[in-house]
């Protein structure tokens, strides 16, 4: 007796867990059926902005797998099909044609959910001219890659100065364009401290950039053929021949919620361990809010790396094996042009919200030996827990080759590592890869030092 | 009352001790002395080949602080100045002046045992003749600039295929020569398993390098001149304008020994964990045993990395605060032109001595995103122990920015995480930097399910 899997959302999370799902079924056993709205299968959000730079050459590169190729793997992917609602109790979806408008219904055994997320946009006057983009489609980004090739664009403004912001901000300046970026905050990426923030601000606008923070952008100004003609930013006026907004997004929940199922405080939909949200009934990716290891609490961070798990962990559920999600810890990483920027656990606001007492350390550090001729600087600021000395949190901003080391603080994190325990860890060393004090050594030295207090006579 | 310690030693332990004791104890309170034989204090040996290189331009770059720049900081530094005895009931040291052959008695209340570690020389009839070369000491470094830039050497040879002698290969290759690597291995650099050392050889062969595994040197063919002229292995004879000799390095330990310190079967001088060899009595770097968490043995691993530790460590317990060392677990970093090569934990031989029943995986994977257009290669083996899945050791060949990750995998074995819990971790992901399933998950989910079995029912 064959079962029918029905997936919403062809991206990472859906066609991950139809893949592995199928591939752990035996012969028959399981169907397997994906509705897409859109154009694409299993793509590269997160590849985008340099598709747009020009880095990555040509869009498809950006495509891991074609609906064809998912096909021939026998998974029966339909494209333009959208869902207008569940039904739990039947167990079906209602299904639409995006083209033509048909619609019927389909029952399933398993229902998995990864309907992903949707743009914050603003309720800003001019916002639908022509010339303002959102960057998180693959066909979102085909039309920026179009207008850029299509008129005489010189100003760019990006507002919102997250990843999406510093990422896009980067291809603008590598297309050419004088670019600004803006950001109510008062320093860019908000994900890290605003100390580290400002180190971000000052090699953007070393590379070129303006960079307006502290700015709540008003609206558009927009000219007789309809297309976008300056960002108003209060009492500023920023000329623009195109804008891209990366404001953040919010779980794309709707249809879930419509169902009876649980949205959490973020606006995720709610999942057991087992990314469950009702019984046979799955969901996962941006769409969800996951568990925080040092809050405790349920947040909403849409990353890829988490919709690949989250696939992953569904498919395998699916076909009867066990997988449990253990929820994240924030880590993530991110580059504009020739500056890397990691960050794990906690920053400042964040433990402050959660209530954690802490001290922070700051260390200026090289990637490679001194006076290896690569050398390049980082910076690294990590956050401890007063008293237990609990590691909470890392940040890095720094050049080439720094930023990868926020996996190392990452993996003592998700240990519940104290940074005295983190003082003498063995890390590799050779002049090519860093100082004979990694980088993450000092800056778990100085944390310690700050935890224990300055003691004459018990020196660390 | 101020106290005296004395240093035997100036290098990476014998100064970090020296002026962390110093940093932390009260102004008066502490004489330090430091004994050094050779002409420079506090430089990376490390460096020594990319000097040789030409990489690093000026050997004075490896210095991190002369003489004058510690004595300055407070030490008493005599150089060219050598301990011929230590009498630890007297609590004195022989001191002889190298240069001018004058005796001294010092008395110490702390006495640092710095006297780092030998080469292995083969006792191989010519060993003496000019052109062959060790590479331990800047003073051997500054040799072998002047050789090559004294006469005609087309082609060299490498003897020995560990961390100095591909290092060292590297450097010949980049100064133009026709390089041959000889070791007895079947594969070059045995810190990794043959099968991971196989690649290595493929990218040094691909370098322009003959690689010669399986084969000892019998000695070298000497030139009326009293100048190398081949070496000689098997029925082999290599012609060679210059050999370097990396065959490795034992603990300078006779000073220690002939005073009554114990000793370890690696040859090492045996400390407790605050790095104590006897009462009073110091003792850290290349000339000491370590313990091996993994194993649970003592080792001898001479790296700058543990010697600096050493050296702090020490100085905190100097100045009467509390240092120990928590062990080593085998983490290593080294390349050879543009292939990374990092390992950590035990390998197949180290876990098979010590009795562990282990699985093994291999992946092969990208540093960036596969589309990425600087992706780069890399391959990661994983060694877990049967049933418990604890991680045992990792080991990563590959290209430019591959190689850090080891210190990921260093943490995960620090905190004696399972492959299966490491399969979900929260590492950094973004297309510039990794994969969306990064190279460690992706080496530890493998691991993971070969440690499971492949169950049908149960997919991991």
């Amino acid at each position: 007796m064959s079962k029918r899997m029905v997936v919403i959302g062809g991206d990472a999370t859906g066609m991950s867990a139809a893949s592995t799902a199928l591939r752990h079924s035996a012969e028959g056993e399981l169907e397997v059926v994906v509705l897409e709205r859109g154009h694409y299968t299993s793509y590269s959000a997160c590849g985008i902005p340099y598709w747009i730079s020009g880095h990555v050459p040509d869009g498809d590169q950006l495509i891991a797998r074609t609906p064809e190729q998912h096909r021939e793997a026998g998974i029966d992917v339909r494209m333009r099909t959208e869902v207008t609602a569940i039904d739990l109790e039947k167990q079906s979806v209602g299904v639409r044609g995006v083209d033509d408008g048909d619609t019927y219904e389909l029952g399933y055994d398993e229902l998995v959910i990864a309907t992903g997320a949707v743009p914050t946009v603003p309720p800003l006057e001019g916002s639908d001219a022509r010339g303002i983009f959102g960057v998180q489609t693959l066909e979102q980004g085909e039309e920026i890659v179009k207008d850029l090739a299509d008129g005489d664009r010189r100003r760019a403004v990006v507002v919102g100065a997250g990843y999406i912001g510093v990422e896009m901000a980067e291809a603008m300046v590598v297309r050419g364009l004088e670019t600004t970026v803006v950001d109510q905050a008062s320093e860019p990426f908000t994900q890290v401290d605003p100390d580290m923030g400002a180190l971000i601000r000052e090699a953007m606008e070393g590379m070129g950039m303006t960079v307006l923070t502290g700015v709540s952008v008003d609206g558009f100004d927009v000219g007789e053929d309809g297309r976008v003609r300056a960002v108003r930013a209060g009492d500023t006026v920023l000329p623009a021949d195109i804008v891209i907004v990366g404001l953040g997004v919010k779980p794309n929940a709707q249809l879930a919620a419509d169902a009876g199922l649980t949205i959490g405080p973020s606006g995720g939909i709610v999942t057991d361990a087992r990314m469950r949200a009702a019984p046979n009934v799955w969901a996962g990716g941006d769409c969800v809010e996951v568990h925080h290891r040092l809050s405790g609490q349920n947040v909403h961070i849409p990353l890829g790396t988490h919709a690949n798990k989250h696939g992953r962990i569904i498919g395998t559920n699916v076909a009867g094996g066990y997988g449990a999600f253990p929820g994240i810890i924030g880590t993530a990483i991110s580059k504009v042009c020739s500056l890397e920027i990691g960050v794990t656990g906690l920053g400042e606001t964040e433990a402050d919200a959660v209530g954690f007492g802490y001290v922070t350390a700051t260390v200026e550090s090289t990637t490679t030996a001194g006076y290896w001729p690569e050398a390049e600087e980082m910076t690294v600021k990590v956050l401890a827990e007063q008293r237990t000395g609990r590691l909470l949190g890392a940040q890095i901003v720094g050049r080439a080759g720094s930023g990868k080391r926020i996996d190392v603080f990452a993996t003592a994190i998700w240990n519940g590592m104290t940074v005295e325990e983190m003082t003498f860890m063995d890390l590799s060393y050779a002049p090519p890869f860093s100082p004979v004090w990694d980088a993450v050594l000092v800056a778990a030295r100085k944390a310690a030092k700050e935890v224990q207090g300055e003691i004459p006579a018990s020196p660390v």
